[in-house]
This record gives structure tokens, sequence and C-alpha cells, in this order.
């Protein structure tokens, strides 16, 4: 029987704690009632001024969907192999097979041969009012973080990621792309398949200063179970 | 009788839809727990290969925070002033004391005269390992998102600026920022003050499209009771 049930919602907190990359997902399609909610709940999201330069793109499986998605899909191999090898994925503990560097591996292997199959692919972009600078995304990816919480909260998954920036100057075109809007991110969405790990980082303490750089917050204390990792690929 | 009640905390999507920018603070001050708290989530945060480039700094009231909160509170004071000209703030319903623009005006103008007394100051930085650019927001900003909404969790308020940009030459020697680090939001935090108003944003459909740019999705459509605002400053 294979009943779809909706797991209860977690507090903001436990939200904020347990919000993941989810890079492999059920054939389920993702309903329009939750695309509204996910969507919606991105666009609460502060920009400055008010301005909400953010928009967000939605393929599913329109005729320039379609064209798009075959365009990420060869982005997502190109990437994935240039990454494999300059990351160091099949070297040290990557020719172990249990190690967590081989199944991060595989994991992203898959991603990359299924990413043009996710039920909901979303590009975010940004109406530029002023030259490209690296502080635009203040405007734009507080938005696209709302949008993986609010996937989250409704049994959604999803994973941020930049493989637009590959194929961007055939994309644009296939997707009525105007000029003056910056393309932030690619976003895939769907049911999480199988189990999934916890969300790892690296000790508090490394991440937070207090007065002034490098200085140690004698609060900064992580919480009893906190699941640590290094940071950065296997690599670094 | 002045007693702290802690509200109860919000679901995932009560959170996401009822952050707001908070710019008003009670004398309070924000507790080690609370950073403690607040900076963890921040830091759960996802980035590019999840290398957590994030950094946070923590200014209260130690000596290169005062000096910081005195040079952040000249900037404060140049923006606003620049800004309520050029973004009409003195004209058209602007001279109606009753009118949003004006009530709007009253709180930046509130906050330019404030900002060095807000509780807590946190700048948020990125270490860079290639050169800036518009995209390398997607490793800070969604922390600074699941910031704001873990300090709504907790019942603090922020609002995120980037007020450091224009006093970063002097500010950066005082904190000793290296220069492999870009500076990517001053957000001040600290216990709201007063009543304050919803959430206010566009239309869901002026923000969200499906297949190609600009083509509506039938299912982006706002829940009842949404309120609306232009987008951007007065004069847009």
């Amino acid at each position: 029987m294979d009943v779809h049930t909706t797991p209860p919602e977690p507090t903001l907190l436990e939200g904020l704690a347990t919000t993941r990359a989810i890079r492999r997902y059920t054939d389920r399609a993702v309903t329009d009632s939750e695309l509204a909610t996910v969507l919606w709940h991105a666009t609460r999201a502060p920009s400055g001024s008010n301005r909400q330069p953010f928009r967000f793109l939605v393929l599913r499986d329109g005729p320039r969907s379609r064209a798009a998605r075959a365009l990420l899909a060869q982005a997502a191999h190109d990437v994935w192999s240039t990454k494999r090898t300059s990351d160091g994925y099949d070297t040290g503990s990557g020719t172990d097979p249990t190690s967590l560097k081989s199944r991060l591996a595989a994991t992203l292997q898959q991603y990359a041969d299924h990413v043009a199959d996710a039920p909901v692919i979303v590009l975010a972009g940004l109406v530029r009012y002023r030259p490209p600078g690296p502080l635009e995304g203040a405007s734009v990816y507080p938005a696209c973080q709302n949008l993986l919480l609010a996937a989250r909260a409704v049994g959604l998954g999803g994973v941020l990621t930049q493989l637009h920036a590959l194929v961007e100057d055939d994309l644009r075109p296939i997707l009525a792309v105007p000029d003056d809007v910056g393309l932030h991110a690619t976003i895939t969405l769907g049911e999480p398949a199988g189990r999934h790990g916890p969300v790892r980082r690296r000790p508090l303490a490394e991440l937070v200063y207090e007065d002034a750089w490098g200085d140690p917050a004698a609060w900064a204390v992580d919480p009893p179970g906190t699941r640590f990792t290094q940071a950065g690929p296997p690599t670094r």
C-alpha cells in the first residue's frame, strides 16, 4: 500500500536544525498546493528596502522546462566529473566504499545522473536595479533558504545549486529570462527518497567570534548530540 | 512588574510567515544562552560543498565593539539622510504623519539614531576561496536568514542591513577582519519594542512564474488574509 502521509510539522528551531540538502527524490509529483505553500513562504523573506527583487521560475513538465532540464543535466554531468577529480573523491578514503567520502561521492553521482528528473526545479532570479555585486545576494538567498525550509515543513526536500551558471548562455533564451535579471540558484525539489543523515557542521567556536575577528565567544558552545564535520569537500 | 516571558515557539511555517524586520529594541540584554541558540541555528544553513565559509562576529560591549558601533552609527546616519531624500520619504503621502510612508520614515529615522545602541550587532563574513562575485552570497545569506528566524523563535528580532559597507575601510582594521574575508551583512538584534505590523509582500503571482519567465503559474495564489505592499521604497 502506498499511502502518502505527511509528517508532523516541526517547530521553527527544529526545522532550522534538521533541514539538510536532499538530493534523492521519489517519483511522486509535487502538488500545486505544496508549490503554493513553499513559494509563498519563500517570498516572505526580507530584501533590501523590501524591494522584493526575487523571482522564482518553476520548471515541471512544460516544453521549455523539458529543454531547460536537458541543459541542466549536461551541466550537472560536467560539474560532477570535474569535482570528482579536483576534490579527490576517488583517492584516499574514497577508495573505501563504506567511507563517508565514498557515500557522498555516490550521492553526488546519483544526483548528477538524475537531476533532470527531479520532480521540480526552481530557478531563483534577481531583478537588478544596480550593477551586479557580491552583496546583491542579500535580496534573493534569504528567500531561497525560506523555500528550502518551507519544503521541509511540508515533507519535501531540496538542494540549492548553481548549475544554471554552467549553461547560462543557452538557458536564458530558452526560458526568456530578461537581461536585467541575474540567475542566482537552481534548486531541485521533491519528496525525499530513503533515509538521510544529520546536518553536520564545524564546531560553533570555529564559526563564531566576539568583539574581534578570531576572538573566541565563551558562550559559543554546541548543544549535546551535535554532529560535526570538517569544512568543505574531502580534500580540504 | 517587569517579568520577561518567552512566547510559545512557532511552527516552522508560522515562523517563516511572521518573521519580519525588527528595528526597535528594548533595553534588555540578549543573554549568552540566546546568542548560542541563535548562532548555532544560523550555522545549520547550507553552503556550497558544505564548506561553511560563513563566520559571525558578535559585537556587544567590548572595546572594539564600541568603536565599531560608533562607525556604524555614522554610516546609518549618512545612509538614512540620503535615502530620506532620494526615496522621497518627505514628499507626497510622506507629509501626512499617519501615512504608511511617514510611519516607515519615523521607524527608519529612529533606527538610524539608535543603531549603535542595539543590544547585539552581528557582522556576517564569508571566507573567500575564489574571487568575489554575485553568486557567493549563496554561502552566507542562508545562514543570515536562519539567524533571523532563530531570533524570532526565541522571542528576539532583528534586521539585515549592509551598513558596514559604508565604513568598511575604517571598520576592518578595528575588528581585525582578514583580507580574504568579505563582509556581507550587519545584523542588529534585540528584544522587540512595541507592536509591529504584518509581513507585507507583493502578490505571489508577481513573484512566481512557471515554465518561462513571466508566464503565470495557476497555483500561485496567496492564502486568505495576506497583506500586500508595492515593491520597494515609497517612490517606486
